[in-house]
């Protein structure tokens, strides 16, 4: 996209905005739990929440707290979720908001709060204030820890982009997860700052229409967290409108690729995962009918025992596309891994009868298709050949790591 | 079910039927690979097929060779599940349907075919059609192989079961299958027989009913394989008619039972499963409901892990319930685990401020709770305290021996 540079200063590129993150004491480990993002003035504010029925008391308190026009701060800690936590949980939330606004100096309503961590205990809520102090006091300070870091709960590493975009603005985004849920700890949080003045009604929908094709593209397990936010604020402050069609359609397709960037960052660490997959279906008659059979293919546990095991696969990969609930025909059916082709006419390759080929025709053997599938990136295109529709889903392989990580870890 | 009286007799048991299998050659293994069921004179059949789009040569055939009004054979080999082989995998359906015609003196519509193995490689049909010859020769043999035992692929044991019905009939039936499809093994299939005489219309539609609460409710991993077949043949070589409502009832109840036990069977051997879990949602407003709630919960990588790891991780139970799409309160959920309350008023027990408890209010500690947990049967129970439905799934945990078996399988 030549329209974006990226940039290593992370949020920091965005203007009108502080952040501030300390280490306040609620992660047992002593590491950074505790973030401060302030806008200077009132700013256009949108997001996208888990609709899980067991949704955690900082979703409860956002989701409606965005109802007002203009915000000011996002509030965040790591280390305790606040989730299965009654009724004083959402008095905590509140509570965070208003120690956060009292410090900025503005209403409690324009403050949003995110909680990430174990589910089911109490906010350490002395220690939960005191760290939004500290986070204040450290927006104007020096270099300190970052937000990405402060927002990281078993992550191994901190997810962090940012572009300067032609049209004269920047935006930059944080997240963090690596399973849509952990073994108790609830999960994905994204954060994006732009300085291009938008529109708050333009802004939701066009951050509903990127979370649907980012963040909610992607799979690790297939569960759904109790806390997943991803809230977009926009500053105005490099003083470029984002209003006609073509500007807002470059923001939206800028948007979709950093938050496309952070969701691919939240698989690459995804738990135990060793491999990054990416799983294009194309050649369908809708892009929720495409949508459809990437998720099956990218869901079964089948598909990622497979890559996880360098198995060239199309059985498993067929039978997945097979039960998404969308109708297809077998005999038009083209699946190639790593750009290989793996089944075509109605059958699979293999090293005998029908031998695997590349896109220039080229004979390639099983060996070298498993060697090709050795760690790192693997591509999976299915064209189900009806049609001009393609969607992308991103997922990891499925390995002893997971189970290690999930069957052994004790609450 | 005071209606039932168990046998060890297995198909055996039902009146009207002859069996016969044999080692035709078509495992590697050089195991019982090929059977008959042959009904002595036209019965009713009623089935069940997977909805895969990728279905089988044999689903699609059997699924058109039903609408005859009545059947005399199953003709079913293991092994080689004549799957994804384009138009040839058909005409060598119609053609063991063919010879097994020809041996048992009938038309080849009458009989049913099924297969399950390997998919993608082409019936070795010269092996086959002797097997078909030597499985007619073996049903009026002696003590052979049993049809349990030629269905198997992975399984690590038969499944068998036989009833005789106080209204004075016998039913049994057969399955395979260890997870819905195998390392490209395409994979469930079940036979039940009887001797009750029951119209065929009611036979089928009896059929779907019990298919959706017995093999439509386990789960090992979450695929639906292209083969799955469930085979319902009624003889009434026992004389008993079933055709009023009282009747059709009880039959449909025991139909049920024995197949939610061969359904439970097939979960016990789940690959790499060390626990079977029983999961029950109750106080649902819909059946549906209730259903969808128990499926994200036995569907959950989460859940299967914490079960695996002896986990009473209530966090992840109600995380899976509050994606499943139904509406519930957090306050009214309960969730107990082997009959210990782990979750309710909102919020989890642990071992300080809230313990967990007996259904006779005792204190249970975890350690105690993660003991009950070691292997074999576990009960996960969710009410929703909203309505009267309730609906139960089986599944099993998720271990290092799944991704063993599923990982580190080569094609």
């Amino acid at each position: 996209m030549p329209d974006l540079r990226a940039s290593r200063r992370g949020l920091d590129l965005v203007g009108g905005f502080a952040t501030g993150a300390v280490a306040a004491g609620i992660k047992p480990s002593g590491k950074p739990d505790c973030a401060l993002i302030v806008a200077e003035a009132p700013c256009a504010a949108a997001g996208v929440f888990t609709r899980n029925q067991a949704a955690a008391a900082p979703v409860r308190y956002s989701r409606r707290a965005l109802r007002r026009a203009a915000h000011r701060a996002i509030v965040v800690n790591a280390g305790n979720a606040n989730c299965a936590t009654g009724a004083d949980g959402l008095a905590d939330s509140k509570a965070m908001a208003a120690r956060a606004a009292a410090r900025i100096g503005c209403a409690p309503g324009e403050v949003l709060v995110c909680s990430t961590g174990v589910i089911g205990v109490p906010l350490p809520m002395p220690t939960v204030l005191a760290g939004i102090d500290a986070a204040h006091a450290a927006l104007l300070g020096g270099p300190g820890p970052r937000v990405a870091e402060a927002i990281r709960t078993t992550d191994t590493r901190s997810k962090e982009r940012a572009y300067r975009h032609a049209d004269g603005y920047a935006l930059a985004g944080v997240a963090k997860g690596s399973g849509m849920i952990h073994p108790n700890m609830a999960t994905m949080l994204g954060f994006v700052l732009t300085d291009a003045a938008v529109d708050k009604v333009e802004l939701q929908a066009i951050t509903r229409r990127v979370a649907a094709r980012s963040f909610n593209r992607i799979s690790v397990d297939n569960d759904e967290s109790t806390n997943d936010t991803l809230l977009v604020l926009a500053s105005g402050a490099s003083g470029r409108r984002v209003r006609d069609r073509r500007a807002l359609a470059a923001f939206e397709e800028a948007l979709t690729r950093l938050c496309q960037e952070l969701a691919q960052d939240i698989v690459r660490d995804g738990e135990g995962a060793t491999s990054f997959v990416a799983v294009t279906v194309r050649g369908a008659t809708s892009e929720r009918r495409a949508d459809a059979v990437a998720r099956a293919v990218c869901d079964s546990m089948l598909v990622k025992t497979a890559i996880a095991g360098r198995d060239p696969n199309w059985g498993r990969i067929a039978c997945a596309a097979g039960y998404a609930g969308v109708p297809f025909r077998m005999d038009r059916l083209h699946i190639t891994l790593n750009g290989v082709s793996i089944f075509s006419h109605g059958a699979g390759h293999d090293d005998h009868r029908r031998p695997f080929r590349d896109a220039r025709g080229r004979r390639v053997t099983r060996a070298r298709l498993a060697a090709s599938m050795a760690g790192g990136d693997q591509a999976i295109d299915i064209d189900l050949g009806q049609g001009a529709a393609s969607v992308t889903r991103w997922t990891s392989d499925l390995t002893h790591g997971y189970i290690t990580i999930n069957a052994e870890y004790t609450t």
